[in-house]
């Protein structure tokens, strides 16, 4: 009987990352601070260790995995790559539909592949704390369980509204021993002041964020972490594709088109980088590979932002960054894949798609779940929201080979299950959910923000 | 860097089941019918099909695993032995700790390995609909599973008091796309009386079964499927033993002692069984093995019980079997072990462990939790409240290794992962739950109830 997993072993856990810096078609816009100049290292340190800094500029190509880090990583690596066979007798198609299934990791997603080094260097600096907010919970509970396994303590400043709304998450956190405060707190000064304007403040993911760096630049023991979009977090992403490239020349195939869900875009450059980096050294078989970020129609970002320098968060505190942007302020409606509900993207992905070296579409709310549910019932694994994104477009590839009777070879990234997002299922079925589509003139409002630089 | 998780192929999955039936001290007593007399095929037709008929009674030592059922297996199968050295580091044993995880299948336990079979064969059988009875729901989302896999309508009563308080687990039933009816019901006669006498009944799972078996002795397009206890679902778990036997030849080591949390215990019988049988072959290796059921103190069938025949069910609608039993009319009190509150065990495994095969050790609720929390904060995986009473034993073990010095192989039985049990672990961090023991009134009183044959 074939294998439809194809297993690596521990020791297949690639011992670099790939850094995509020292591959692109030119170099990467710098960030600017608030004067218009490039942001300086320096300016940083407050809150990163030296060595995160060190690897956020960095264009070397190859950057080695600490072992420490492996060590981690094999607590849920090598994940599968898995062959979709019933989901392609379902479609009825000729083409080979693998995916890569990053739900494996005991958080349930991808996030602990970079939270694990995020806190390995931090530990390694001499920082006894870690500080973070986080919306959903995904990256709060990759980062208290990275934080346990190098014994830090882990404080998550969590959306009021998911914390209120969301207890099976906070709850993990807490069973990885991370002290877990609803956003805004009274742990800070911009939190007491939040309060203080409005006792019932629900929160929002700019105001956990402010809480979190406030109390890592406050602190000398404290650092703060970030889970998507810098360029540090899409390197240790890479993880995903060099695994996938692996597991392809164990079973002599190579994909055609790889697939995967972008918001900030850190699991999208994770699994498609490595094989951009292939067409980059000019392997052939890389020649015409096309790799597609799947956002949502409500917040398309890659489809119909403009590309420019934005802040990074809603308040406008960080650097601003060279990026699709629908604006700071631009307010994505409440749809259920909240990690793909980010005005912008990666510098990275921004500048590949504005080079043309990758694709980009928008899907429409309910044919992701719709999606995500016949991938349930063929393969079994109930999909994050976020993931049925890639299901999605996965499909829709899937079906055009049909029609061509191409048998591609299609590679999408399954960030993660679904087992904290089954409310989300119960409004699909009960004809809650709505497509929403991207306001246009909002987004005219939103892009009279972008910073203006002397 | 060595590997941790020992990993097969999809070709490595057995192509038999083990049944211990062919190797007990002496053959098993019969199920008994309401007139005393052994129970006969015949009575089960209604609601079984012939096939698991036969493997109920069946006293071959090998039967083999459809090819069908092997290719659904293969979606999560073989499932990883894992080697838990942040755990053996954590407690400075020198025992090396092992635990078979059966959360990597969809629905994140062991019990789709029985759902499926019963799924398979019914489909051959030309049944279109199965009926099953759920309490917290771990059997019901395995059968919804299975029943999508090959093309079976799943109707599952759900205990109206779960319906209601774990939304998550119906809603992945739904998603494989099962009907959830809370029970009591309007479905059936029972259910109808039973609303009839209190229409705000919270249900139960005597109740629940009732309706389940109602429905399939009344439809000839249904039968009825059952998670535990029977010999069909205990045949069909040891594939988790034959797989860690493979995995364990892999790295050339042999378990010293296997413990398992048990409730009906098809779990337990599943992965010590095919150990067991090796032992009967006369096999060196397992001639010392010891092979551990770990119950909870408030229901300690195994070591408080009597071994007599008893009912299967609360009801007493089952025919009466031979097992160890607190009385079928014993009420647990509601720890969070939900997969462990039952009455009685499975006659097989009450057998052997009155033959002095096995032992079995009662263990409180707080030191579970606290040893799961050990476990999530070591080895990253949260697991279930039935799993966390193997982990306790397993770490008590670990421990005695430690004041002997001895280095033993222990494997563990990781039978399902928590992500639906978070309130669990709440109810834990917050100091609302308790140790409760056996109350021993009670049970003279419940032990006064078995059945009486003239």
């Amino acid at each position: 009987m074939e294998s439809t997993s194809i297993l690596l072993e521990a020791n297949d856990i690639p011992t670099h990352w790939y850094n995509i810096a020292a591959d692109l078609p030119k170099p990467l816009a710098p960030p600017l601070g608030s004067d218009g100049q490039p942001a300086k290292p320096e300016q940083l340190e407050a809150i990163f260790p030296a060595a995160i800094i060190e690897q956020e500029m960095s264009t070397e190509r190859w950057i080695a995995i600490p072992q420490e880090v492996r060590e981690i990583y094999r607590l849920w690596r090598p994940s599968p790559l898995v062959r979709a066979v019933r989901l392609e007798k379902a479609l009825g198609t000729p083409a080979k539909l693998f995916f890569k299934y990053e739900g494996v990791s005991p958080a349930g997603s991808h996030k602990p592949n970079s939270a694990v080094p995020q806190a390995y260097y931090n530990h390694q600096a001499g920082i006894k704390r870690l500080s973070t907010d986080t919306g959903a919970g995904q990256w709060g509970s990759s980062i208290a369980l990275a934080g346990q396994m190098f014994g830090l303590e882990v404080r998550v400043y969590m959306v009021r509204v998911s914390y209120e709304q969301k207890p099976y998450r906070r709850l993990m956190m807490q069973t990885w021993g991370a002290e877990v405060y609803a956003s805004p707190s009274t742990m800070t000064e911009t939190g007491r002041h939040a309060l203080a304007d409005n006792p019932d403040n629900p929160g929002s993911l700019g105001l956990a964020i402010s809480e979190a760096v406030e109390e890592a630049a406050a602190r000398a023991d404290t650092n703060y972490s970030l889970g998507s979009v810098l360029n540090h977090v899409v390197l240790h992403q890479s993880i995903i594709g060099l695994e996938a490239k692996k597991q392809f020349e164990k079973i002599g195939l190579y994909p055609d088109v790889i697939i995967g869900p972008c918001g900030g875009g850190s699991s999208f450059g994770g699994i498609a980088f490595p094989f951009l980096g292939d067409k980059a050294a000019g392997d052939k078989r890389a020649e015409n590979l096309r790799c597609i970020a799947v956002e949502p129609t409500s917040c398309p970002s890659l489809t119909k932002g403009i590309y420019a320098y934005d802040y990074g968060d809603a308040s406008g505190f960080t650097p601003a960054m060279m990026m699709y942007t629908l604006g700071h302020d631009f307010m994505p409606p409440g749809i259920h894949a909240g990690g793909l509900r980010y005005h912008g993207a990666s510098p990275l992905i921004s500048m590949l798609h504005h080079e043309r070296q990758i694709e980009a579409v928008a899907v429409p709310q309910l044919a992701t779940f719709e999606a995500g549910i016949l991938f349930a019932r063929s393969e079994g694994i109930i999909p994050a929201p976020e993931s049925c994104h890639a299901i999605r477009t996965a499909i829709d590839e899937a079906l055009k080979c049909k029609e061509t009777g191409e048998a591609k070879v299609i590679l999408f990234n399954l960030t993660g299950h679904g087992h904290f997002d089954m409310t989300s299922f119960e409004r699909y079925f009960s004809g809650e959910l709505n497509d929403y589509h991207y306001p246009d003139e909002a987004v005219r409002e939103s892009l009279t923000h972008l910073p203006k630089f002397d």
